[in-house]
This record gives structure tokens, C-alpha cells and sequence, in this order.
């Protein structure tokens, strides 16, 4: 069932129906963008685009919503024939998933009869604003990690199970190497792992029963949880299972509580010591990229991390300041005064280069050595290629990731570039603003 | 279609299936509880369990989930046919959503054999720690607000679509007079309300003809949203508006930038030397308690608050610090030696009196002018009652916030208080303690 069209605000109704009622077709360009970004974020990584695009695809008002807003929230017959009649027909032009954003670049870029553009917005800020929040957040675990494996643990304590599977998704498109969210992972083909938790060990008379019983349950894929009474004894405890029962193939220890540096020092000591050099060490418990940068840094031979709560939910900045904002209206470029709510008017593109980023216009010429950001996803309401893979999400990110400014990459204190804004763009914002001026009776 | 039982970790299900194979069958008691209030919370309200209940009632897996466990996971057929047969049969006792709840005090109690009362707990955890998450930051925009109404304008920046129904639900459990979410009110049967965008007033030519297209579509509900341009120029505009059409009923302005106090004071002394006593002011842009507060303390006259993002995601906490614990296993009372996870062990009660709760056990004698928070919601597998209105949450916060102490009411550094321990409670601990550290081979 496509996701119904009353996923919007009442307000937006009431905008969608006065256009219609006076036949105000004139086509709408809005712009979903970030104002700035939040500290301790350096980038962002555009995610949450494809529902988007299913939403647009499939809206339409049902019979039974038609019948709630006539009966409930007052709408007219008139009305409620112009939006039984109402589809998205439009075009939308969009950083694709897995690229590097920064403030004030579009991620979207919607152009269709106005009505209709100002219904989506709900939907649309609400997708790519999470969704990119997470991106970005989980994107700085990876970079954190410098090449170890970090794993999605989130699932319980996301803010909802919708948002549990977008986390897998989108922590997969920044480079996770696997989640433990069982039904993320048949979803979205996504590499699943799990281990034990303290419950199970206290249910059995001993720790070693309980490691004996789980390995021989699961002889090719044991992980210890080694915390539950005194760690370096559980680590003790591990390895005479793993002599008694000949385990050799994927073998690890977790540690989840204490001082994870020092524990996993000591563990890789007692583990080496025993001739066991292949066992890794994964790390869990509250960690977000701060404190897997300090244990990285500090040098714990940690093999893997998992990371949940604090990345499932963003828990420093939680939302981004995003906008969707009305750039043209029936051929006219809009803007608006507020002072802290400036916006740029008009279709646009981020030129990509090699010395930074240009948002200028759509149409303006593409400068030497630079790529556009933005491509046609949709045009006339269908999109312009099938959803692609969510590797081509990754591979783009991976790409892109090679190119973000050192000092935007740092995970205490990054510094996010700045676009440049083009000439062109420049002359049209000085345009729009006299004409918002007039509009407002000052000149 | 009831949630998929696979919405859970792998973990969980290396664990049932460990216990299945053995025929470990024997019940256990899985208690999930807040270990401490986040900053700036002096209490929690209890969110979440209906959908939990919803899950349970329906637990199960389908043909094709087990399919998938076998071909991607390696699930062996034995297992496979052992998770086939799996349904929940067994006891919860909980808080009532809409009950306040402190540190430490079960949120939910869940009784069943081990296997499954282990497979349910991301959900669980999932559902309760997000809503109350929000239910407990929506209260205290309500307190703040001082008896004006608090409207949720949350939809476009919550973590997900599924998340912003959900904050309308829990917002109206704590007293929000109304929601923006047109889904949501259809789908919960709650009060909508909406107004209209800058984005509008900027596709006519002027201020003044858009005010007056939409009070003629409107004419009665009209709120003007009157800062696009010049926010008392806007005021004024409306004045006239309102005149010309001879406007009466449901009339409003909203301020949605700059210094809310500041211009509700010149807006309303504006509006009512124009004799315009009856319109409302309605504030929103970025508020949250601490600055719905600050407006109330300050005695602008504001009628009422929009409030979106920093309460949908419950920004400066957007999670709580939940557990889900094994409690009770074959009759054992269990307990984490950890000593930053202590937990207390047993099947529990929390007797609310005069002075606050008592943290005991369930079979423990009700201390004389106390009544007990949890109550059986589920036995054998199915609810005790049929689900509750969510008018039945509302009257219960309603009750209980009247009880909560001042100092936990507080917006700017409230102090929760912590419920006294029971002499049952307290000897049940140490004996669990002494079997812990036998199983752990220290005693």
C-alpha cells in the first residue's frame, strides 16, 4: 500500500485547496536544503531520497481520505474533486544518496504546479532530514574507526522500528560493515551478526557452561560476551572452551562495560599468550565516533566495533536546521527577508571541483573541471532510472569520502567547507530581493 | 499484517534457538525500567506499551521468515521447527501508559519461557523507550505552557514518519490540545489544526491578497501568519482584512520569528486598539519548554504554542538510559554484579503513597495508603482488558502530574525523586548478590 497523502500537514491542505480553487497551476520550484550544519559535523551525506521518490510516484488521495477530510476537517465537494485529481506529475532534480552535501546545497529540488509540491513537504523534510542526520552521524563512526569494522546495534533504542530499518540502511550506505537488525538485513540484503548478551550466560550455573553451549550451537560463529562477572576471567574462560571443543573459525570476544582500552589491551595479551592470535576483540557499550576515535587513537587493539543508541538516534544533534523553501514561482525567482532565514532563489546546481564547491543556477554553465551534484531523478512524475542498488550508495559515498577536506573530517571540532556562490546566482538573489521588497511595500 | 518477528537482533535468536535445543523451557521474568533520568527530566511518562501488547498478541513467525533464517542465517530445520511453534503465552504486568514513572521503576514486566520473552526484547525496548522518550519531553512543554495550548507541529523533522505518529499520540496522552499530523488525527481521533506557509503569502502578489484569498476560503478558521515581510505591518494587514470581510469566528495571528515576546506584546496591544480582543496569538518557530517558559515568565501574551522538531525528537535527550533484565530465572531471582549496571532482582511492584513510591516486590503486602503503579495488562498470552482509549492515558497523566512534586516539576533544573527501597526488595537483592558471585566463582 503506498503511503497515504494525508502524511502532510493540515495547513498544507489548506494552501493545496485554495490554489486549486483558483485554478493557481503555475509551476513551484522548492528547495530542500540544509541552513547550517550542526557542530562536530564537518559534512553531510545525503540519504533518505529513494522513499521519497516511491512517495511522489504513488501520491494520490484515497477514496476513504477524501472522505475523511470532507466529513472531519470541512473540505467542500470542490475541493475534494480537485484533489481526487491530484497526482504528482513533476520533476525532481536531487543530490543522489550516499554524496557529500554541505550547508545551503540542495539535496532536492521539486518543480511542479504549486499545490501538489506544497503537500509533499511533510514527507519530504521529514525522510531526507532524518535519514541524512543518521548518514552523517554514522559516516563520522566509520571515519572514527580508520578501517576497522563497525556494526549497527541500534534497532532497540531507535526512535521507532521504521527508523531502526533506516538506520541499518543508511549506516550500510556510509560503510558499516554488517547491523544485528534481522529484518534490516533481509530487507535490504544487508550482512547480519549477533552474538549473546549477559542474560543468556546468568541463565546457565556457570560462564563456561554457557560458552560450551553456545559454541557448540553456533561452532562457526562464536563470540563470547566475556563481561558478565570479571572480564579477564571470562577471556580465561573462552579460551579453554575454544581448546576443549577445537573451535578455529570465527572467533571473537566482546567487551561491553569497563575500560575498553586497558580490557582489550590486556585480552589481546591473555589471548596471544594462549596461541590465540586469530580471536578479535569486539568493542560495544554507549560508543559514538568520539569515544571509538579515543580508543583508536589510544591504540587498543579493538578489531570491531559496535555502535548503537548514541548513532541510531544522532544523539548529539538529533535533527538538522533543514528548510524547503519556495525558490521560483510561475517563472519568478523567490527569496525570502527574514535575516536569519536567508534563502537563495532559483533552480539550482552545485558545481563540484577541485578547490570546493559553487552553487549557482541550473542553467549557468558548468566551470572547467567541474561536476554537477544534482541530476534529473524524475521527470514528469516518473523516475528517470529504477531505485539503484544501495552499493551504488556506498561506492559513491566511498568516493566521495576521499575528497572531503581534511579539516571536515576531524572528528573533535571538523570545519565544513563552504560553497562559493556563482555570479549568476549572485545577480538573480539581488533580483528577487527588490521584488520581495515591492511584494513587502518598502521600495 | 502484524509486525515481523523478525524486527530483532541476531543475537536474540542465536539465543532462543540455543535455549530451544536444550528443551530450556523454564520461565523467565524480563524487567525493562529507566536507570536514570536524563538532565533536566524530573520524571517519565509511561508510553509505548500498546503497540508492545499489539506485538505480543500477535507474535509469531511466518512461513517465509523462517525460509529466510534457514537460507541467509543457516538456522538448522530443528531450530527452525521449534521457532515455528512459538507464540507468546505468557504474563505482563506494566504502567498504564500515561502514569508518571521514576528511576529504577519497572515500565513493563514480562513473564514467559525464556526463549521467547528473549526475542521480544528489541521491540519492547524499541517502542517504550522511544515514547516515553517523547511523552515524558511533550509533558513539560504542557507544564511550561501554564494551562495556554500546545499544539504539535512535529511531523516534518521526527525520525521517520512512524516516529511522527507516535509523538502525536504520546503528545496528546500529556494534554496538547491539537496536532498538525492529518494522518495522525485520523488515525488516533484527534483535534487538527493548521493555518497557512510563508510560501503562501509569497505566491500573490501581495501580503493583503493572500490574506484575503485565504480568509475567504477560510473565513472560519483563519489564522494569518503575519511575519513574511514586516511582522506589525502584518498585523495590521490582517486588521484589515478581517474588516473588510467581516471575519468573527476562530480568528488568529501567528508570529513564527524574531522576539516572540516582544511582538506578541506590540501585536496584541495593535489588535486590541483595533477592538480586536478575540484574536488569538499563536507563537512557534524552534520552541521547547525552556522557551515556551520563558514567553509564559515574561507575560507575553501568547494563546498558544506551536511545537515541532526540538520536542518531536526530544532534542536534548533523545533517548533514555532503558534496560531490559533478567530479573527472575526458574524461580532464581537474577542480578548483574556490574557496578554501573546494578539492577534489582525479582518480579516487582512500585507502591505509590502519600511520600512517593516504594520500590518492592510484587507479592509483597500493599503498605497501607499506597497503590500499586503495575497492573496485569496481559495473561496466557492476551490483554486483560481491551485497549484503552487514549483518552483513559490522558486522565491518568492528568491525575498523576498533579501528584508529582514540585521540584520534579520544575522546567529549569527539576530533581526527580527516587523511590525508597522495600525491606523484601532489599533482602531478595543480597541473596541474589551471593548466588551471583557463586556462579562468578568469587564466594
Amino acid at each position: 500500500m503506498p503511503p497515504s497523502a494525508l502524511l502532510t500537514d493540515l495547513y498544507e491542505l489548506n494552501m493545496a485547496a485554495s490554489y486549486l480553487k483558483r485554478g493557481m497551476h503555475q509551476e513551484a520550484t522548492f528547495s530542500l536544503f540544509v541552513r547550517a550544519l550542526p557542530p562536530n559535523r564537518g559534512f553531510l551525506v545525503s540519504a533518505g531520497l529513494e522513499p521519497c521518490l516511491g512517495f511522489l510516484e504513488s501520491f494520490g488521495f484515497a477514496e476513504e481520505e477524501l472522505e475523511h477530510l470532507g466529513r472531519e476537517l470541512g473540505f467542500g465537494d470542490e475541493v475534494l474533486d480537485a484533489f481526487a485529481r491530484l497526482h504528482f506529475e513533476g520533476e525532481v532534480w536531487a543530490a543522489p544518496e550516499g554524496r557529500v552535501v554541505y550547508a545551503n546545497e540542495p539535496l532536492l529540488e521539486i518543480t511542479a504546479p504549486i499545490a501538489v509540491a506544497q503537500l509533499v513537504e511533510p514527507y519530504l523534510l521529514n525522510q531526507i532530514t532524518f535519514q541524512t542526520t543518521i548518514a552523517s552521524k554514522a559516516a563520522r563512526c566509520v571515519l572514527a574507526a580508520g578501517g576497522r569494522s563497525v556494526v549497527d546495534f541500534a534497532l532497540r533504542r531507535t526512535q521507532g522500528l521504521d527508523a531502526a530499518m533506516n538506520v541499518a540502511r543508511v549506516a550500510w550506505i556510509v560503510g558499516f560493515s554488517a547491523t544485528s537488525n534481522v529484518e534490516a538485513g533481509r530487507r535490504f540484503g544487508l550482512p547480519v551478526v549477533g552474538t549473546m548478551a549477559h542474560s543468556y550466560i546468568e541463565s546457565f550455573p556457570t560462564e563456561a557452561e554457557a560458552f560450551r553451549t553456545f559454541a557448540l550451537d553456533f561452532p562457526d560463529r562464536t563470540t563470547f560476551l566475556v563481561d558478565t562477572y570479571d572480564t579477564l576471567n571470562g577471556v580465561r574462560t573462552a579460551i579453554e572452551v575454544i581448546r576443549e571443543l577445537g573451535l578455529e573459525r570465527n572467533l571473537g570476544i566482546r567487551l561491553d562495560s569497563g575500560d575498553l582500552a586497558e580490557l582489550a589491551r590486556r585480552s589481546r595479551a591473555i589471548l596471544d599468550q594462549a596461541g590465540q592470535q586469530g580471536v578479535r576483540i569486539i568493542a560495544s557499550g554507549g560508543l559514538d565516533e568520539f569515544e571509538v576515535d579515543r580508543l583508536v587513537r589510544s591504540g587498543a587493539p579493538i578489531d570491531a566495533f559496535g555502535v548503537g543508541t548514541r548513532i541510531g538516534v544522532s544523539a548529539d544533534a538529533p535533527y538538522l536546521d533543514s528548510a524547503y523553501k519556495l525558490v521560483e514561482y510561475d517563472g519568478r525567482p523567490m527569496i525570502k527577508l527574514s535575516p536569519n532565514k536567508h534563502t537563495f532563489p532559483g533552480r539550482k546546481q552545485v558545481f563540484r571541483g577541485p578547490d570546493g564547491d559553487v552553487l549557482g543556477l541550473r542553467d549557468e554553465e558548468l566551470p572547467a573541471g567541474h561536476e554537477p551534484l544534482l541530476v534529473p531523478v524524475m521527470r514528469g512524475g516518473r523516475r528517470t532510472d529504477p531505485p539503484p542498488a544501495l552499493e551504488t550508495a556506498r561506492e559513491l559515498f566511498r568516493g566521495d569520502l576521499a575528497r572531503v577536506p581534511e579539516a571536515a573530517r576531524r572528528i573533535v571540532e571538523p570545519e565544513p567547507p563552504e560553497a562559493r556562490i556563482s555570479q549568476g546566482l549572485r545577480r538573480l538573489t539581488e533580483r528577487a530581493r527588490r521584488s520581495a521588497l515591492r511584494a513587502a511595500g518598502v521600495l
